[in-house]
């Protein structure tokens, strides 16, 4: 009896095997969607300089088309406007509210027809909330009312994190402020 | 023998488990190259703003060195000319077949001596064939005859992608138009 | 007494498995930060042009807040100047060594009340010592002496890494010369 019961152990193991590192093949992970492993939700604030608000502006446009300069944004939904920024980060949707960290990086107005953006930027912290960065990057469809970019890494506290954020556009004030609400769903956690 | 027995198969499924885990182990990932988990190929169709073709134009120079202008690519290669994108995606080399996604971002040319470029761009697609945006970075030694640049995320239908993209530049004419095969292999699907 | 040492090694198994495993649950991957699967240092040397160094520099301002221009880096710690780079690569600090690859991409400055920075670029290898290419993004807080940034991907000998880089400044000579040294650890390896 006893090798046909070494028999059964042994294929009952040979699935336990398989079983427990199916989600992990040697060849390629394909993997369902699953819940976050941390999730994040902050909002910047951009304030762009536009000639009279030097002091306030945290935001300047830097490149422009043959067509364009850069104090104004240029026609055509500001096609080839390249924009660097310092935003600051807050817990909630107001400007005034303790600045947990600095959104900096650039974005640049990429369609002739419709205003959208392509997005360079990190999330920077040394706040008492988080300490490290998180880089992302990714088109912005910024006439839709959310719209995800990629978390492409993470430094600190956030170091190898991989994930998506979800956009949305919160407040826009003009040409010159606008706020954005990122929640962020990281799905790649060391 | 019984005892002997089960040694031998407790060697054995120590073995297994080595085996079958060791793709993945606790520490650094050491994984062979395999075949993609997906792989697509498009084109994209680049027409630089020139002065003269505003309404076909789906680049325009937007950044260069003190010895350029936006208008003309600059001396040296182009050395410091950034250019802003949102070119048509199709799925053959003809720039008049149907439009299946936007490829959108921005390259600059960062070499003196010879044409290479740095790309940071989407595709984006929100056609019957691909909702998602797949998002790119690295360098495109542009006189090679292929070269890779990274998949560094994605969203939608490519969600959380990885991978590789290797470039070839199809046609190429004047300063003014230009088009680039793609070959999209994925190594991390979610 | 065989009946019990089988449940013995039935459980041993299967701790086992768990343990072999349990790294890389089908869930969200939350992994410790462990050793990196390959380390490597550089140093990058960067001549910005500054009007007069035309045949030296291996970098040039491209954009400028309104401001600024693109000859001289502007006021506010140079917040909004966005420079392309293409820079030798040495394995010592010493600017005349052997070079053995390029630091291509650029760099743009983000902060008006102090020097900040954020970086997308790659390392281009095609030499005896390494064939490939290693993509970075990232912020850079420059007067930070140390500073990561992330390693978003990689081509060729360096296929699909990811990892984190830590910055040093390692010479500053006025606005013009800049060495950085970087310490590359990849915690993922192909």
């Amino acid at each position: 009896m006893a090798p046909k019961t070494l028999t059964s152990t042994a294929i009952f193991f040979v699935l336990l095997v398989l079983l427990g590192c199916s989600a992990t093949p040697t060849g390629a992970r394909v993997r369902a969607r699953q819940r976050p492993c941390k999730r994040m939700v902050f909002y910047f604030h951009d304030i762009l300089y536009n000639g009279h608000n030097a002091k306030n502006a945290t935001a300047a446009i830097v490149g422009a088309p043959a067509w364009g300069n850069t104090t104004i944004l240029a026609g055509q939904n500001h096609f080839g406007n390249v924009v660097v920024f310092d935003d600051p980060i807050t817990l909630d949707n107001n400007l005034h509210s303790h600045v947990v960290g600095r959104a900096q990086g650039f974005y640049l107005y990429d369609k002739k027809d419709i205003f959208t953006a392509w997005l360079g930027f990190s999330f920077v912290f040394n706040s008492t909330e988080h300490k490290g960065s998180i880089n992302f990057a990714g088109a912005d469809p910024l006439m839709n009312k959310t719209r995800d970019i990629s978390v492409i890494g993470g430094t600190g506290e956030f170091f190898m994190a991989r994930g998506v954020a979800t956009l949305m556009t919160d407040a826009l004030e003009g040409d010159v402020y606008f706020r954005l609400r990122a929640d962020i769903k990281l799905y790649e956690c060391w």
